[in-house]
């Protein structure tokens, strides 16, 4: 044995993402210093956006043969419909709209050490579709078509650190699935990278803290999506001290393979596997303009009952993107989703309920959700999904996370969700094929893999490890 | 910590398996009674098939319409057209037939212990392509169409230990792809269940250790395309005593990740990644009739230049399959493939040089492949692939495996390809990013998973882990 192997650095990675988690006051910068920057970047991103017409789109259409919404140079994303026909779920065939944007965006966040701490560069930027302009989101989030140049607009900050990484640098780096009912088999590939110590923050960047980061996720709107999955994306912090009654020691130990789960990493996998193999569905993409029980206006496409969503389309004026100034198509959907995990101390180990979604925009139909993932607008009380109720009427003393957070605002229109950790002591899925009780360890072992959880679940496996 | 969660118990497994490949002379079967056996099964199944032109075809005909060859119930499969754009190789537009069969079947091998010993129950079993009728087969090989019963056939034997199993009892269970380009994102549910002392091996059934099909893998087409990849899922052996300066002590260094690797596993997923986000593949089924050029006559569908393959008819007579005497459509493939797995010692630690290669047919594009994998007759001197002429030129003292295997007899017609494992002492692919050096702990591991690792791959990882 030499040295021109590598052996695994996965326990020193772990011990660093451990202490950057630790330091939730911040090192390069402090929680207050964070604030003041956000608060000035928030009031120098002007950024107007308004309601307009389909026909007052620039560059915009709907082609005359197949309805479908798209850009005249075929790039960014094209609204086009989508026939469903199986599935596991009460209504079996259907039409719906679906954005089309097959090509895979890079989601990437920087780390580098500062004062021996990991710290991760986090960018303030707005979006159109975001209810408060600006979040925080990755170091970098680029489309194919940014990167190529289609808007346009300036060189992405950062993306050369994403595009030829060193050997030994990289610390994740999966394809991820994004909302499957609204994105028809849409990913992105999920970066963190690490970077030296020549790398320092522009004016619309900042250096947290894991810790920091952790804190700011139970802040309402703040951390955007895009960030959430990518830190879903890193391995787990080491486990540290095992002890104590808490639920925070209930996680610390689910992060450790040596305390065991309820079921074995291969019965897990093969219980996802048979999901797979059990569950047909066949998903054709369809000329916009055949999808039934949907009506277009000059203003909207949207279904006749007022339910899901509309496409709609928007004027923006800002000075911190790209472009100064656009038009595009959002996916606004209808009501707050609620979207939520319960958890159980299964021998002092943090478990948490998932369950086998079935969405027809998903590469391979079906992947790990949410124990409650809806918006319960769309349905009566007759039909309400599984375990919701058990949700809506959660106790205080259940709660162990609760915060209003939003999906992607470049594609959708104040699209937000109530994500809930919520603690329970029994099992409320008794015989319920379609949902399992995993560790974290066991969740983290999935997200190095692509289309094991979808983006909901990621958010909240990034929210379970803030748990303290 | 009680005793509701369960432990690893990978490394009992992993003794478990190292022991049943140490027994080559068999425990349940000795070496003589398993040829005696297979000698009086292939004398027993008697399988007459014969080329008939299209129009014989009873149950199975082309489509008015789109000139698709199918079933008239739609089950089974359909020879239909792909339309291909995009890839990594030097043509970047074609169209060609291909076989749609989107259902997924099991291929299961059941394991027993007997006298301490890990056994598996293969199964003799003629197919209608294989060169020689009867090959080794998994315990259980049945499509969606054989278990709903749509071939009005017997029940499949043992397939009851598949469809439910109890905890603790799966060794794997994974969907992996078949081969690009001649099946559409075709998968198979590739699982070992272990079963207890009340199952029995039938007349067809015979119960084998691991060591002995180790052995039985370097006799010509002898052991089926399917029981191979079932046995590439299983979980490496233990890797027992790593001294030793031969190369079956390079290949158990090789499945003990403590040994390190070239590459880190990060860096391979993050290679991975890479050429899934670099690589656009476009598919589109198309109509048969509007592939261009193939042609079809009354026998066979050909392409003009006599190149790739040919779709023809047969019609078979059995007397041991579901039902007794049928017809149907297979792919004839022209010329052997040739498929080679360069590995070399680094740090006297085994590694396999895997390209990453397009297939049409696979579900993302892209999974990793043996070093070279081609039928040479396709190709002019001028355009061959890369490290092909390596392989040509092998001097005898490099080859550590060497044997004509056949690929699926259900659906391919005398389909065999020369797998060879090649060792080098230096870097044939210097600068080349579609290969990487990989140790079988890390193939291993990403076989836990679907879809990383092609067909013909899995059967290279088996052969190397019966390198002695």
């Amino acid at each position: 044995m030499t040295a021109t192997l590598s052996r695994s650095a996965e326990s020193d990675l772990a011990r660093r993402i451990a202490e950057s988690a630790l330091a939730t006051d911040g090192v390069a910068t402090s929680t207050a210093e964070f604030h003041a920057w956000y608060a000035e970047r928030c009031r120098a991103q002007v950024h107007e956006v308004r309601r307009i017409p389909f026909d007052e789109l620039r560059g915009w259409g709907f082609d005359p043969a197949t309805g479908n919404l798209g850009h005249h140079t075929g790039r960014f994303f094209t609204v086009m419909g989508l026939a469903v026909r199986g599935g596991a779920g009460p209504v079996r065939q259907w039409t719906q709209p679906i954005i089309s944007q097959p090509e895979i965006g890079v989601l990437g966040i920087a780390v580098r050490d500062i004062g021996g701490v990991l710290h991760c560069l986090m960018q303030a930027k707005a979006e159109p579709g975001n209810v408060n302009k600006v979040q925080l989101s990755p170091t970098v989030q680029a489309t194919r078509s940014n990167y190529t140049g289609a808007h346009g607009g300036a060189a992405v900050p950062y993306l050369a650190h994403f595009r030829a990484v060193a050997p030994g640098r990289v610390l994740a780096d999966v394809l991820q699935s994004e909302q499957g009912s609204w994105f028809y088999r849409k990913r992105n590939r999920n970066m963190v990278v690490e970077v030296g110590p020549e790398v320092d923050a522009g004016p619309d960047f900042c250096w947290l803290t894991v810790g920091q980061l952790h804190e700011l996720l139970r802040v309402d709107n703040l951390v955007n999506m895009d960030a959430r999955t990518v830190l879903s994306c890193l391995p787990d912090a080491a486990p540290g001290m095992p002890g104590g009654d808490d639920v925070a020691a209930a996680v610390r130990r689910s992060c450790d393979p040596r305390f065991g789960s309820l079921h074995s990493t291969t019965d897990v996998l093969s219980w996802i596997t048979a999901k797979h193999s059990e569950i047909e569905l066949v998903t054709t993409p369809i000329p916009l303009v055949d999808v039934r029980c949907w009506r277009r206006s000059d203003m909207a496409i949207s279904h006749e009952q007022g339910l899901h969503f509309s496409v709609v389309a928007v004027d923006v004026r800002a000075d911190s993107r790209e472009v100064g100034s656009w038009t595009q198509p959002l996916l606004e959907p209808h009501g707050i989703g609620v979207i939520a995990l319960l958890v159980r101390r299964i021998d002092g180990v943090l478990h948490a309920l998932v369950n086998a979604r079935v969405e027809p925009g998903y590469l391979d139909a079906v992947e790990l959700a949410p124990t409650v993932q809806c918006t319960p607008d769309n349905y009566t009380r007759l039909d309400r999904p599984p375990l919701l109720d058990l949700v809506l009427g959660r106790r205080p003393e259940q709660v162990l996370f609760d915060a209003e957070l939003s999906e992607e605002g470049g594609r959708f229109h104040h699209a937000r969700g109530r994500y809930l950790i919520i603690e329970v002591d029994d099992e409320p899925a008794a015989g319920r094929d379609d949902f399992r009780w995993l560790t974290v360890h066991q969740l983290t072992g999935l997200l190095r893999h692509s289309h094991y959880l979808n983006v909901e679940a990621r958010t909240l496996v990034a929210c379970l490890r803030s748990l303290r």
